[in-house]
């Protein structure tokens, strides 16, 4: 609450950059359980993410049934046919031979929704704009997913899914929007190249890089 | 692109989370000016972020300009009018005395948008999901907020303005949806605590903190 903010030294802004430049999206888990304090504890730092009007909009459900976990992969599985599909013929084969999703091994596996009637926040910055209340669910889900690779963890964010259906599948309630599943493990491999472009589907651009002076 | 990854020590641990506590939504800032280097670095480190579908979609204007940067404040100011007499009564003053943004001093402004056509990705992860492209830039500027506060400066993520009228006034591409005005400089001030919650407007709550299990 004071002014003694903590100065962050060349060492930590480096380190800070390798964790950025080594976090993946990770789809082959180990089987090894992670212990209960260290979600808890990724899930107490995550509170801590930036948020419209403070409204921390963001709702956890942690699928762990194996029946659940089934309603799940059944919901990709459709959405992943119809995605292939929808590749031109020239693509389909690559699309097929992709590993999308870590749901059939991760130990850790969340829900997350954002719920767009929260009162938190008094409706403060969202009037004109309200998907920041879902942006604010994806910077928690963006701090979270660098403190868990830097506890050693692998985040695989999973967005080939129906999200009405993954609602439905878990009944939440109806103001809840679907925004991101997470599947949390240990990574049985570790790569500084992203997967989609070790296996040659997407290299990576400058076009985001660009700015535009006006 | 080996597996030899790096191991992230209990010290950077404690750092990192020290940095995701500090960061702040900065309203207030010093006139003195950025380095340019500083601020490059910043956006190389930035590219880095994760993408559906390695699709980097994040587009980036800086605005310079005296003429342009008046025309993004009468676009907040006729939006913050709004929200302020969509208020309820008995907080329309609360909102009226809250500082919202920091566009009359900060140095460095973007806008920051979401190039909804872009081919990169070739469109996977989205299909039913098309709002991945935005979420993806939603997280590289969660990366860029922290990687600026750990070089010392201070991010606003400013979203009291109408969405179309940032586009128009930029002359951006059809294809490029608004995501957010950027405030970069040195902040004047450090808090702990977010500025809505010193001002008395909204507490953090343990809404998001709870699990629900299935």
């Amino acid at each position: 609450m004071t002014n003694s903010a903590p100065s962050f030294d060349a060492e930590f802004r480096g380190w800070l950059e390798t964790l950025i430049a080594w976090r993946r999206d990770v789809r082959r888990f180990s089987v090894r359980p992670v212990p209960p304090d260290v979600i808890d504890h990724l899930l107490d730092v995550a509170q801590l993410a930036p948020s419209v009007g403070n409204s921390q909009p963001w709702r956890w459900v942690r699928v762990e049934s194996p029946g659940k976990r089934a309603e799940i992969r059944a919901n990709f599985l459709d959405c992943n046919d119809k995605a292939r599909q929808a590749q031109p013929d020239r693509r389909a084969d690559a699309y097929a031979a992709l590993k999308l999703a870590g749901i059939d091994r991760a130990p850790v596996q969340f829900a997350i929704f954002c719920d767009r009637e929260t009162g938190q926040g008094h409706g403060l910055g969202r009037l004109t704009m309200p998907e920041m209340l879902e942006y604010s669910v994806v910077g928690m889900i963006t701090n979270f997913w660098l403190t868990a690779r830097a506890a050693g963890l692998g985040v695989g964010w999973l967005s080939i899914l129906e999200p009405a259906r993954v609602a439905a599948d878990l009944a939440v309630p109806p103001s809840w929007n679907f925004v991101a599943y997470l599947c949390v493990g240990w990574p049985e491999e570790e790569h500084l190249d992203p997967e989609l472009e070790r296996y040659g589907w997407q290299d990576r651009s400058d076009a985001g890089r660009k700015v535009k002076i006006v």
